[in-house]
């Protein structure tokens, strides 16, 4: 069985990692590292892991060599040691922002520096199944995604690959997300008292995961606008655009129904009666689902398609472990097994 | 003093303008009206009032003759009674939907049926004091607000009135709403376990406010898209739309600045470090106040304006009593000073 | 393998259920029943169930004979019917609060009018595989259990098991509940604006669940005393008691310990720093663990005893499977072993 | 007109006295003083004071002798300048911890360390008006009150004042908190992820407030128990006890009554139907409200008596100003009217 360790395994996605990896049937964990924690035990941090392992975090600087090596580091170190890790494992599954881009002048242009090592960058695949499902095969080096690049991506995924979006007009992302996606570090906006009940508009433009979604929609107009609400896991993009003259309500079904078909972690929620009609992320904790639905005003052409994911999985940790699962040959289900729950 | 009447004073909005009556310097409060709890104190429906007032709920067939009738009943009841109503006193102030648009054909076309008394229409001022300040000093018929038009209305209003809006393109109103604004009545979609941490974008189109936008915006292609979120009161705007070209952001802020300048209830929101840097809904519960704020990106020109307000004041009993308040000759502001608390 | 159907799945017990055995190793899951929703798919009630089943809710009126049957009915179904429902299953496992006392006397006197089935009372093994794990081995008739009397019969499981308790004084159980407690059913006092942000002690005495604990604990004198909180899943019982004269904290220790050690799902939480240093139900969702700790006023011989649980796992439908699992010769644990969620 | 400064305005107390003051008709607000926050508007840190005030924060070591001064600073600070600021003004208002214990001993007992200026906590008035109205008459230096210790004491006061309490007998104060009482500062258990749907005992004993509810009620062996709910503003006890034998609950409800009558800011609830049977602190954010009820086991005399305020109101900054107001010879309510919101 193919052996792995989480580098930077004591924030929100190392820990979801670290559930995945110890539920994963054909993954043998090995190594946790924190320099934080070092010493202790990854329940003390992860307090659901408390008697299913006895992990204890370890030193980065004292790696063993192993298959796979997950990276779950801020922003900005793994592109510093990349090399070095490479020489470690066979597989580099990183899910920081650093080789998400393939364009090392788009990665200045958002991060505002330039890349440590932009010769790495082509050698990443980007870690979306359902973008990316035949190149991950045979990657060796795969790129988390980002969250709310995610939840967008897959709500245009049935409109872009019906060819049934008018990509001349603008495409507005207005994205809902919840407490956990600001990391696990307290911060004057994440204070209780004044996170709670929030309705938060703190990102109208420039969000840097709109680099992920221009690369992988080819839309070069797009516009993630960010509210914070009330809720700890989950990310709701609601997607404004629309569709080339002619397209009708039926095109889009068909369009939303193969994707859903063709995708096992895409369902389509598009129902006319009860509570359950449309996308929601609350019902999506702790699974790797994006429920995707749409709506379409005929005469005007608007369209809104709407995606829903919990984002550290689908949109971090669910996604990597699907994304490795193809590029070691196993069923891209394996190990995300966990339908969610209701009512949460 | 005049003397005021509440007819339908058991959900959300009438307890509200209890509230505000009870507290208002120059209004008298007579009679408040409910069926349901005909003979109850008002106090074990409204529990805030409890040693506030000893009034119990009384017969809406049994009505006082009074100076101001306040109508808070569900949609299309006050259209039925309008004239009967109008015989017992000399100011009349709907809350509901039914005297907001004044083309019968709107009103058909977006509620679904004919107007039970369309030659009515006409002789309702449109109650928001920011865009009919003047002729609300002259009105004796005053029509209530929708909660999420006004919230798209007043981030608009900047934008109109400094003619900076190319009106020919579209404009999209993103609008995140608490649980209050589905009224005092259980149903399965605000059954809590169903309701709490959601984020559900329940109406991307043909939400019946939109009707309200289109007529004091004059902007035809405007398209309002529900999310709720997990708040009690509490509406957020966040307006999409294009300036006109060479429009730039020094222009956006002189005309909000103007715009908070111009009325007492409308404040300028944007700050550049902190964690109030934006208009925000929850810290204006029990307040009138509308939080306005902005973003423009100049190259595409595409503006993000803001807007939160509390749904049940400003976006009902606060602009209803702060209209009335203008009709009387009195300071728009009186009775309406709470400032909202921090934290909540 | 042996089958299994569900009567009365629609509610939030009867979908935890679904969900466990959907995804049960050693169960196949036939036939779930519902009148309210014949006919519709169960996914389209409980949304988390979506593109893992096909099945569809049928008529309760016709069931196929199986090896075991799930009744999760409103209180008093399942006694109306209990003779032929055993007739068509070897083992019953019945989630309602019909089986749970062994004294009829006690069922009338909690439940206010006498047990339809008297008789089949003492046919039942009380679910709640700490407490009888030997029992259920041959167990064919298992009562589940109720959620609050769970949190708090386990919170005494470790000073009734070491004899710590004096158990001739006042033992008060304070447990705070989440609004999946209520039910699937809204009501006045679950409407999210009323049900939100709530501290509401609605119940300082006579709740039914008391009855169980008197039965299990022996305990003549507990009070269990009722608050709801805001949070959907989750019970948390401080439980206040007086040790014996002499009683220590090092014997608490070693009491607690061994009871972590003696039964796959409790687990100690008792830490000095960090965030997770006692026992808190929020992380607990979904999973079927009880998480227990303790404080002690070594002066006064006050003793703090805390336990959280998931309700409708470890106090409903995770017990219910688990105590099945006893009963039919497999690992107690088959098809529990979900970890929880962090953060959530 | 009396003038006031506060000092040390910042934090959610100082926030909400400065809300206070600032609507109160008979005091003048002078200073606000902040070191942190030197030199900024008042309303970017309390961002409800926007449009209200354009007070900027000032330096605590340029003061101007004022008619009162409150002192909102953090623990520990008071007692240090306590000599040099009473030379400043004549009324002193310290709602820290600093002045509330009368006896030094108890003072370091609880505190861990001796008081820093042990003859000024004789001239000291606890400033519960319920508790000291006639005191506060005549008092100069008042201090605030703790509010789970008001939440406490304010239970017991109907009890101990018709004297119905078996004061031999254990009281435990079980009580829920909201975040607002760890105040301004983040810290990681106030992160919105773990502190959002949390129900957390994280105190079982030895909060300090106990010193205050063991000195203003004399009884010796109570206990508070803390745990933080999902909340931000609010704490409700639920205080259990024992009443002398032959205790009724007609001589409860007439000792209630009572209590709620001496006492402007004291409501009974307990209602027989309806949502709002008992007392809830959600409603009462931003009012200077305690809502008490109760409920007796006549049988084992076991009686449970609830307590609910707003902690930064009743339980902080209303408090302080209501005893102020008796010190200046006001009506103890005056700019205390805000009623409260419903919904909220």
């Amino acid at each position: 069985m193919p052996t792995a360790s989480i580098i930077g395994a004591s924030g929100y996605t190392g820990g979801e990692l670290l559930r995945l990896l110890l539920g994963h049937p054909e993954i043998s964990l090995q190594q946790v590292t924190s320099r934080r924690y070092l010493g202790q035990y990854v329940y003390q941090v992860h307090p659901n892991l408390r008697k299913r392992t006895l992990l204890k975090f370890t030193d980065p600087a004292i790696l063993e060599p192993v298959d796979i090596l997950f990276l779950a580091l801020p922003h900005g170190e793994a592109q510093k040691h990349i090399a070095e890790w490479a020489s470690l494992a066979q597989y580099i599954v990183d899910l920081s922002a650093d080789f998400r881009l393939r364009d090392p002048a788009a990665y200045e242009a958002w991060y505002g520096k330039p890349h440590a090592a932009p010769e790495w960058l082509e050698k990443f695949t980007y870690g979306l199944a359902e973008l990316h499902r035949d190149d991950l095969r045979s990657a060796k080096y795969i790129s988390g995604v980002g969250c709310n690049a995610t939840a967008t991506n897959l709500a245009l995924l049935p409109l872009l690959q019906a060819d049934l979006l008018d990509t001349a007009r603008p495409v507005i992302a207005e994205i809902k997300v919840g407490s956990s996606e600001g990391g696990a570090e307290p911060n004057p906006g994440s204070h209780h008292p004044e996170r709670s009940s929030v309705a938060r508009t703190y990102a109208p433009y420039g969000h840097r995961h709109t680099a992920e979604v221009i690369q992988e929609s080819g839309l070069r107009g797009v516009v993630l606008t960010m509210t914070s609400v009330d809720m700890v896991r989950g990310a709701l993009a609601t997607v404004h655009g629309w569709v080339k003259p002619g397209v009708a309500t039926k095109d889009l079904w068909k369009a939303y129904r193969q994707a859903a078909k063709a995708n096992p972690f895409l369902r389509l929620v598009k129902e006319r009666r009860g509570v359950y009609r449309v996308p929601e992320p609350k019902i999506l904790a702790g699974s790797n689902y994006a429920d995707i639905g749409f709506d379409l005003d005929e005469k005007s052409g608007h369209v809104v398609s709407i995606c829903a994911i919990d984002n550290l999985m689908k949109g971090a940790a669910g996604s990597a472990v699907q994304a490795l699962n193809l590029a070691l040959g196993l069923d891209e289900t394996t190990g995300l097994d966990f339908p969610g729950l209701h009512p949460i």
